[in-house]
């Protein structure tokens, strides 16, 4: 069996607010076709890639709300994506707001999963970190409100064998924090895919915002290296209703090097041929971690939950 | 009170095996005098920075290997760095060999120190990844024995309140692992020092080992951003002993980026003066862990040493 997955990463560039779901949709499985058409088995597309990225803004009306999460997967809307996927063969990461009734009440989660070559879901993963906050910001053109309408995701960092390798994912902030890519490092994963939607003035400090694009790269490059892992990120990106958001989409190696990335900020298709056996070599060497690791010098990072210096002198 | 920490990095070129400890010594003195001289009140030195970097070879006789340690900080050889700090008033990071009775036996680390500006011993650390082997590797030309001769460090990653914020440390390998930085970063550390000594053969693997510039800066880099944190990094370089090892020692704001970098693989002081509290405007927005961290998801990190994939389907 090959050891080879023939990737794509299929950038979204904006979806504005008056776009349906539909014609969101058609143009998910315009890429698909595309990715197909270029050999790919696999495409990863964007966090939230089925509507506008609306925690951008203050929604008070719950049924406005509501009408951005998605209640059932595949639903009425979303089912000619599973359909393409069966039909062409080719599997999909897809990340969507997801409305459920979970332990008898109304839960909010910002989900993803992997979709097999049969168009069957085979992994589901929720987002763990969520940027933001949960009430407005004064002074803020575009709000960043995650925090209010989802909860943090509860099925932690999974893995699934899929496309012939262990298969990982996570979402947009997800992949600032090393945890992330360690916590699946640890199931032996070869592959994260991962979605993003990253607007330039995400903290609201010039300095750090400037650095945005550096930041989106040296994130994903350092958590393949450190974890011997293909990583695949996929950005919405463009100026979406007024909010720009950073592009780049790349395709990172176990090497942490970037072997494709995306030169707009449209919709595009890059493609790469991950061999996942080259994270075999780094996994036996320097990040074999059973010999390496020394679990017991790390306990802080889960006993601990906020930073906490010694006292002052 | 300035939150401003003038530091340097002190690199090394190589130190063959015929030289002294009292050469190493005066080297690194002549470059604390430079570093004087261009404003520094702090400077970082390699990992072993006084002797050959001895692990490459398998050594049978006790008394020769033992010569390689140092039995007192400061000892007889290395007073004079010490002295010259106190008359200075310029602080200091180094590494050396440790060789100590604790516990009723005689034990070996790989160690590094902070010195204060009077020449005060005023933090200890550990190294705590060993990298390379206990026993020698046929077929390669260098070994690389840190199991054999070190044994893991004891001291966990602490932090010290010194130069007007709280500063870590670590050493060579350790700078691979985000855990290390972690579990300083949830200590608020505002500046983490740290030497190497890297050569270009370390895992034997072509691919990898030619990839060491970029995943040297690669690892300091994504910590330093990842931890709101200044890292000092520093080499020792060249070709000593017939084994080239890799320089580029930097200073890494916590924005990421890379602020100094030595452009020679000699003895070579490169300064910056470090803000300390560029850092807070991370660890206020997106890197604010006690918003945003979620540690019941990062179990497995201390639960797990070695990485145990799913079982084939």
């Amino acid at each position: 069996m090959s050891r080879i997955v023939k990737a794509a990463s299929a950038q979204m560039g904006p979806i504005p607010k008056s776009q349906s779901r539909k014609q969101a949709v058609s143009r998910l499985v315009a890429m698909m076709r595309e990715a197909k058409g270029r050999g790919a088995e696999l495409v990863v597309f964007p966090e939230l890639a089925f509507t506008t990225f609306f925690p951008r803004w203050m929604i008070e009306d719950e049924a406005e709300l509501e009408s951005y999460y998605e209640t059932e997967m595949p639903g009425p809307e979303t089912a000619p994506l599973f359909e393409e996927s069966k039909k062409l063969g080719v599997g999909f990461y897809v990340s969507y707001a997801e409305l459920v009734n979970e332990g008898g009440r109304r839960r909010r989660f910002n989900t993803s999963i992997i979709v097999d070559r049969n168009g069957e879901i085979v992994g589901k993963y929720r987002k763990v970190h969520l940027p933001g906050h949960s009430e407005p910001q004064p002074g803020r053109v575009h709000q960043h409100l995650e925090k209010r309408y989802f909860e943090p995701g509860n099925l932690g960092f999974g893995v699934w064998r899929a496309f012939g390798g262990v298969m990982g994912m996570c979402i947009c902030n997800d992949r600032r924090w090393p945890e992330t890519y360690r916590v699946m490092g640890l199931q032996g994963v070869e592959m994260i895919m991962l979605g993003y939607n990253t607007p330039f003035d995400h903290t609201g400090h010039a300095d750090i915002d400037g650095l945005t694009s550096f930041h989106n790269h040296l994130s994903m490059q350092a958590g393949a290296y450190q974890n011997s892992t293909w990583v695949i990120g996929t950005a919405k990106c463009g100026k979406e209703e007024g909010s720009s958001m950073v592009g780049q989409s790349v395709i990172v190696a176990p090497s942490g090097e970037i072997v494709a990335m995306a030169a707009t900020l449209e919709d595009e298709v890059i493609t790469a041929n991950c061999d996942l056996d080259i994270g075999k070599r780094y996994r036996q060497t320097i990040f074999d971690f059973a010999r390496h690791r020394e679990p017991e010098a790390y306990r802080l990072i889960v006993e601990r939950k906020g930073a906490i210096a010694p006292p002052e002198n």
